[in-house]
């Protein structure tokens, strides 16, 4: 089949259509409502040329999924094996990811429709375990952080939650308060408001007592 | 009709009980595919009993958003006039506000099912108002302490996310990932970072560049 070479406007391929169609009506109407001939119809293609791709819409929806995790992964990876400081290289990887996410929407949004809705006969996807991964690269970046004497002493588990936070609400609010957009630039300074702490300087003597 | 007088097992009326199992079969069914014949069958009562006290499907998912959200402004309204220093009073509507989330976490997943999940012919609930609410409260406390020298002197915003991302987390944390659970202790130790700040002290001159 010549189909791997047909272009439509734009550059984009027959395949990154179909997916592209297929986040789309994904999105409007459900995984379980959406029905293969709407996916080539809205692509302009026919029946084989999605089969030949992607076998079926457990096919298409699975390949959307990988996609998504695959690029996040490749950034996870360099982030690891990353010159720099532990405060650097967190931020680089938060930046990195951010951008990912901003390029991405449609497909974000799909992932939290199938993560958080009801079951829609999707096939399975193991989102945890890659949640799981994406914490784990947090743990150690905060981990050789405390080691090298960068970041404080302390509980590691906690300080990447803090900065897990930042990096989720940031994703949050694009995607459910775009007028309160916080922005990649917005991250950053999230970021190192955490590194350096909200609380004024100096400090008052000792810690937040409260009731 | 005098059904507002029975009461279930364990002392839970009739109404809520409908209210239980309505919410039950909306996350296992999701809200489009579940019936009034169904909600009434779990709740072991006649149809009138469930349009005496919601009307109907429409008027039972109403009565749950509103009862979590009226739970949350209590909350909020307490926090905006209670006393003590700013770092006290967000600690403790954060330590709250998890509490309310641990005691009702099958309605928050309904809540998140429908805020993120495909579109399932419920009734409009106005998620987003109430959202921005919950954030102008931190924006309010945030400022309070700015203002009293407490805080320091910065972008309000951006304290206020970073908080609320620490809480966000928290309970994403434990609604997809229990065995990581960071727990309303492992919250509070989170937001004291947030204040004091993730980075080792004494600070090295300066701001954290990064390339």
């Amino acid at each position: 089949m010549a189909t791997e070479e047909i272009r439509a406007v734009g550059g984009e391929t027959v395949r990154e259509r179909l997916l592209a169609k297929a986040i789309d009506l994904f999105n409007r109407k459900g995984y379980a409502a959406t029905t293969v001939r709407e996916i080539i119809q809205a692509a302009g293609v026919t029946k084989p040329v999605l089969y030949y791709y992607f076998g079926n819409k457990e096919g298409i929806f699975l390949e959307l999924m990988r996609e998504g995790v695959k690029r996040l992964e490749q950034i996870m990876e360099s982030a690891r094996f990353a010159k720099g400081s532990s405060v650097e290289r967190v931020i680089d990887l938060c930046e990195r990811a951010f951008t990912l996410f901003q390029e991405n929407i449609p497909l974000v949004r799909l992932m939290n429709s199938i993560y958080y809705g009801p079951p829609q006969g999707a096939p399975f996807f193991d989102f945890d375990a890659f949640q799981t991964k994406f914490h784990e690269v947090f743990i150690q970046l905060v981990g050789e952080g405390v080691a090298a004497g960068e970041l404080r002493q302390g509980n590691i588990q906690d300080m990447a939650w803090a900065i897990l936070g930042a990096l989720n609400v940031s994703m949050d609010v694009e995607l459910s308060h775009p007028e309160l957009s916080i922005g990649r630039d917005g991250l950053v300074r999230v970021l190192k408001l955490i590194f350096e702490g909200v609380a004024s300087k100096p400090k008052r003597g000792g810690s937040n007592n409260h009731a």
